[in-house]
């Protein structure tokens, strides 16, 4: 019998009735000869409640304790939801983390997965149950509740699915698939039948927030087929991302990201010497600032540098404090930062093949007059830093430059 | 170093701010040199809150379920406490029942505590933490959560103080003790010093509805001294419940309980043979009707007896239709019923060695022209079923009949 996972947000489960729509459709694939696990976030906005009553209480409580009341959320849909299927007479049980066999590292509010023990699981499943498991969360080796961060019922998903060999992961959500580029920017905007998760991956750590990357990681080890769908449009087919050599489609360029939520921060001028780099990414490291891009320039004769790099918007007043004390022992000329920038990425897998794309873009930014500030690529993708009011109009001019709003359904 | 055991109840945890107040306490409380393990219900009307959210699904879920669901209530209070601790730099941690070694038997919604394995509350407590356990709740030997029944946070408290060894079991409720009577009827009513387990199992069981009869029972069979008292006006000494071989003060009667919730119930005129008891109560405990007074009287000649009983009053249309069919089998010549009854109850361990008690009883209620409709005594109590509307003016009568308004505190 085909084991499916099925993967519901907190939208899909926002109210009974919205639970007692997802019973009924999980009962019909049940029905249809399959054996179903699903895997709930906490209703609606249940997790940002439980949040504000903690901030009445501790603005910044022990991350044990977090999670302890966190993960509540995610139990009470298990359980509701165990009991609407039950209500259809179709037999259900709902498991915690830890009784799913849910194993997390001793790390609380961010931990990764170790390991599924699927005794529990494979016991309910032969008994003919649906089993309903609380997403986003596991035990430790003390057994206290650890969340995997947030967004993290994703990750949950498709670990089960990989230890379960599950022929397909269906995470439900409140798009219908994954698109060239957002459809708000670019009305053409199409939905891909398929990407790789390779692609998936650079797309939704650019900004293209509809998977959480660490589950796209994890479907990519184990190779497990994710089918990322309409919770609400069932009979749409949504958008499946898998490995890259089971795909047809292979267009150099399959997505555009666009990301507003960064800063650029500039050294200039430093004395070239060995341990530069390792001296300024070290400290921000040690702050525990996130750096994205980073580009490094010569200037004449090799004796002086730039080095350029971008962080998140909210990291950049503590960014530059660090910037401008390494830039003093590194004797740079001057330390400039600017807030009012954007990137924006082509993403392709087939791009490697095709060593056009980067001109192709750069000459598409040029006709138009938009300035590029900073340049970074990989074998799958192409990032420019542009001024942030020019990212729209770059994207649009990008989807139709490379075609996006043709590509076949 | 000693060990006291606190335990809130639900309003006692019911906002933020009271949850601040609870923490504060506790802190001083582990300042002034003790170790605290604390038990929580759940905030306010969480669990109610739950129990709608439930009811919009499944009507009647399985119990199973049901556990899963309402236990959340006790975690998040749980948390919030030990949030609330940490934010004073009082070390604390929270713990679910599972967590805490709670074990309870497999029966969902109303098992009973089988074991408290103390490792974990051990551990925290030699680290120097307030220990926040969860009310209500254990595990099963399939490691599923389970709730001990509403109410059940009390044992709980207990049966953690118990296998803790705890000097005292402080219950922190919303009355500051135990009344002579309900207040609300006899306003001369009069906070006990102490009490014995009896008499209060008997109070408990009898409408005073203070304490959990179970948590009573547990206390009994460990000697845990409970202390019941106010969560507000903590300064004010409560009533301790404990031995009664410990207690000074021993009046005849201790306090008088009145229970509106019963209907009577009458098969008169049966062929006296044996088994008739055991085929009525039989044929009722097979239905699950609680059967509470049982009176058989004997006619003349012994030949034909009447049997009555009471019953919680929702039971009464089910009790009846069983009566019915039981009777006709019986060939009893009548059926009766009476919804408007109440019951009224001395309580008093003293009772036993004082034999005038019943008949003053009596006498002052016949003054008063009270008919009586059924008399049903224990060593330590004596019930009267009366009228339902002269339930209060009895219950007045008596409080003044034996001298309670003048009882030393």
């Amino acid at each position: 019998m085909p084991t499916i996972v099925h993967k519901y947000g907190g939208t899909s489960v926002g109210t009974p009735e919205k639970i007692k729509a997802v019973a009924e459709y999980v009962k019909s694939v049940r029905d249809a000869g399959n054996s179903v696990v699903v895997i709930v976030s906490a209703m609606g906005h249940t997790t940002d409640e439980l949040i504000d009553l903690m901030h009445k209480i501790a603005p910044n409580p022990h991350p044990r304790e977090y999670d302890m009341l966190v993960s509540t959320g995610e139990q009470i849909s298990a359980a509701l939801l165990a009991m609407a299927l039950q209500e259809l007479d179709c037999p259900s049980v709902s498991l915690t983390g830890g009784q799913a066999g849910v194993v997390t590292e001793d790390i609380y509010k961010k931990a990764r997965i170790k390991d599924i023990k699927l005794e529990r699981i494979r016991k309910e499943i032969k008994e003919g149950k649906v089993v309903v498991v609380t997403g986003f969360q596991g035990i430790d080796s003390k057994g206290d509740i650890i969340t995997i961060g947030r967004g993290g019922s994703d990750t949950s998903a498709v670990a089960i699915a990989a230890a379960l060999k599950a022929d397909v992961c269906d995470i439900y959500t409140d798009v219908t698939g994954v698109f060239t580029t957002d459809p708000r920017i670019v009305k053409e905007a199409r939905k891909l039948k398929t990407i790789s998760y390779e692609e998936m991956l650079e797309l939704a750590s650019l900004g293209a927030q509809v998977l959480h990357p660490r589950s796209v990681e994890c479907a990519s080890i184990y190779g497990i087929k994710i089918h990322l769908r309409s919770s609400t449009r069932r009979d749409e087919t949504g958008t499946i991302i898998e490995e890259a050599s089971k795909m047809e489609n292979k267009e150099a360029v399959r997505g555009i990201a666009l990301d507003n939520n960064i800063a650029r921060i500039g050294l200039l001028k430093i004395p070239d010497r060995p341990g530069t780099a390792a001296k300024i990414f070290g400290a921000l490291a040690e702050e525990k600032v996130n750096v994205d891009m980073i580009v490094q320039s010569i200037h004449s004769a090799g004796t002086l540098a730039d080095m350029a790099f971008t962080v998140e918007k909210p990291d950049l007043k503590k960014a530059m404090e660090i910037a401008k004390k390494v830039g003093k022992e590194l004797k740079a000329e001057e330390v400039i930062s600017d807030p009012n920038v954007c990137k924006v990425s082509l993403v392709g897998i087939g791009m490697v093949s095709q060593p056009g794309t980067a001109s192709k873009m750069f000459d598409a930014l040029a006709k138009e007059k938009i300035n590029i500030e900073m340049i970074s690529t990989s074998e799958i993708k192409i990032s420019c830093v542009i001024k942030e009011d020019e990212g729209k109009k770059a994207v649009q001019l990008l989807h139709k430059t490379f075609g996006l709003d043709k590509i076949p359904q």
